[in-house]
């Protein structure tokens, strides 16, 4: 279900390098599991997809079927880890060009985003396109005050709810917020809204797997039990050493920190199906906001195979080698395509009549893997079997601990991001915020 | 209309430093203006605002206003420059969601894309959504034999066309490719279809403003006049050396190249519109396919914000030291919105009410650029008056000079793309294509 294939690394690391890592591991998979290490308040993830309520995930599907009765679209607003998991798997997983679709012939509701920026003309053009719709809003935030989706929700409540009255609210909107604080969940309670929990010791880039994502990844007609079916499977492995070595993520894990720790500076995750597009922007956030810091971190880039190899491609082949690549790939696709013949055609394509598209996809990632390990870039695979709800829980548990492991690795804490309140500040004294006046005047000076 | 602001550099760009670059710099414009450096056969793009024929624009609108008169969408069939350049442009001036709006209320034909990865899914999703639909098809490929706009050609003309005689095909297949050569030259001759030329001298990355991308973005309804008019006044302020200084696009050329050589390898193009991802993605093949090459290259990174803040922020303020930022902003928005007053709210807001979400924007954008700074990473910011097809027209011509510029200071060919082949070689060995037996004995051992 999950393949997690390193050969191509062989001529970047020894076998040896990866046997001196083990007490290095061993002790970041302990800090990990024991709770002992920097961030622990913050692994609430680690047994999630085995100890979840049943009760709580049945109530987040009748939640998800009353909106897609009820309503026409929802409107998902929240921030960083607050939307990009929720948009990633219902991206992965959805129709390519589901906005197209008549309504009966989509599985769930069109899920847009809002919260996520600050752009007015972006926020003038949903209003314009939901302005005759029937529409549910699901905001998500745990203190209720991050600035991009408190704003959103103000205009939008009233810009599109502003007609409705209290009891009218109660149906429309819902809300995933802090269990006892904050300023959502007073909204929650005044208006007696539908609300879920976001947890104490789950943070934002880890939420996908709770009410945070699964509203939403519901609502869009995703299957959700099997999202979390595949990540109790791939927790299984983690957590269970198996005779003939490490877990593939521990051994994922060991591969990045020893490439860091060589000079490579730069992973690249690289799928070959134009949906997986949000899963490596979720991906990038995950490493990105993990490692980075304490003036350390590898630098995430995302990439889209093959398109990215007529744009990024010069550059990974022939330019500073600083990057190492993991792919992402899928053993079959959803519906295959068989090329037609045309002997008339100058097109040089008729020694692949009659083969299948996915087959020349995978023959051109065959292909890439060994022109780039040729030219320097060491190569890593995840093979999935298919683009599935069951396949991306896998691949999302995967990640997360590969994550963590690999921070703890290198000395900083996973689950904290400190450096994300600097531009916050900055913005609040600027923008005459009660209690910033002193920053303010040294800003403007 | 575009100012390029690089205060911020100050803690880490001497004046003496821009100074001392200035003999390379002049070295590099002679080599670039004069046609004696390296790739000087591609350096149609320098005159094309100011020398392009009127009647070619003039058929190409004719051709554009044909296409919206008599179909439902367009598929572009086009990988890296034979698509990227027209996506950028068309998203960045086209509603949010134009998926969602009726016919008549958009200003064009929807445009689709299509051969720019080898994903089965996607092309069936696409055949499926355009079955009923009365169906355009743009190809765009200089050789017409790049595997996957040839394959996305072979597919989608049986699946889609299949149906129509020689005479109707005529009608809806619109051929962008060689003047003389290649496979669809041919095909666009035997069934008299109506064809645009690839100039001979201008490369993918630097096409836009060729009919490569004027064709799909006059079909979005979007003003092709006003989008070379802006690169025809921003070419005019390139060419002339002001008395008081480098003009712009050189002292960002200059600045990029100082700050590479210190040890930044990494540039981050940040906009804080979203519409404006596809101009980001335009932008790192640009650089990233001009710059990179024999061992050198600053790597180019795309990012959203405020998105991005929640997600790569962490990384930018406190992870290694080795990014600066260059920043792309708009004066104002096309339509503003302000922040309603809600006194009850605790979502300590209404210190904003009153205030337009385009502030709010800006004001982010200021603190951010501060943080960054303090954080040490350099700060540069690119200006534009509003998001029109004006402003991007100066802001493509911009770039394409920096980036020529930059390549020859760095002493690398800014126009072409050696290591691109090596995927295909090995790709065309492993599909078997006659004439790379001896490669694919090799890599199958």
């Amino acid at each position: 279900m999950l393949i997690y294939d390193d050969k191509l690394t062989a001529p970047f690391i020894a076998a040896h390098e990866r046997d001196q890592m083990e007490a290095q591991l061993r002790v970041a998979r302990d800090m990990l599991d024991q709770r002992t290490g920097p961030g622990s308040d913050y692994t609430g993830w680690i047994d999630l997809p085995e100890t979840m309520d049943p009760e709580q995930i049945r109530v987040i599907q009748a939640s998800a079927d009353r909106i897609r009765r009820d309503f026409d679209l929802l409107i998902v607003i929240g921030i960083g880890g607050s939307y990009l998991g929720a948009r990633a798997v219902i991206e992965a997983l959805s129709h390519h060009f589901s906005a197209f679709l008549p309504a009966d012939q989509r599985p769930g509701l069109p899920v847009l985003f809002a919260g996520h920026q600050l752009s007015a003309d972006y926020l003038r053009d949903l209003i314009e396109v939901t302005r005759d719709k029937r529409v549910a809003i699901n905001v998500i935030s745990k203190s209720g005050r991050t600035t991009e989706p408190a704003i959103a929700f103000r205009v939008l409540r009233q810009q599109i709810l502003g007609h409705l009255g209290d009891d009218q609210l109660a149906d429309r909107i819902f809300i995933t917020t802090d269990r006892e604080q904050g300023a959502l969940r007073q909204v929650a309670d005044d208006l007696g809204l539908t609300s879920f929990e976001i947890a104490d010791d789950i943070g934002g880039r880890y939420s996908v797997l709770t009410p945070v994502g699964l509203l939403p990844i519901a609502v869009a007609g995703l299957d959700i039990q099997s999202l979390l079916e595949g990540a109790r499977e791939e927790r299984a492995r983690c957590l269970t050493s198996p005779a003939e070595g490490l877990p593939p993520c521990d051994r994922y894990a060991v591969n990045r920190i020893l490439l860091n720790r060589k000079g490579y500076l730069a992973e690249m995750l690289a799928a070959y199906e134009p949906s997986m597009r949000y899963m490596t922007e979720w991906w990038k956030q995950l490493f990105g906001e993990s490692e980075g810091k304490d003036g350390r971190g590898l630098i995430p880039l995302g990439l889209d195979y093959t398109t990215d190899l007529h744009s990024m491609g010069q550059l990974i082949q022939e330019g500073p080698r600083l990057f190492f690549e993991t792919v992402v790939r899928f053993d079959k696709p959803n519906r295959d395509l068989i090329l037609p013949s045309d002997p008339d055609q100058a097109d040089e394509l008729e020694y692949l009549a009659g083969t299948s598209v996915s087959l020349v996809n995978s023959r051109a990632a065959e292909a890439t893997a060994l022109a780039h390990t040729e030219g320097g870039v060491p190569n890593m695979e995840i093979l999935l079997t298919e683009r599935s709800a069951r396949c991306l829980g896998r691949l999302i548990y995967f990640f997360e601990r590969a994550c963590a492991l690999s921070a703890l690795m290198n000395g900083v804490n996973p689950f904290d991001q400190p450096g994300v309140e600097a531009y916050k500040r900055n913005m609040f004294a600027l923008l005459g915020k009660p209690g910033y006046e002193a920053l303010r005047q040294q800003l403007e000076s």
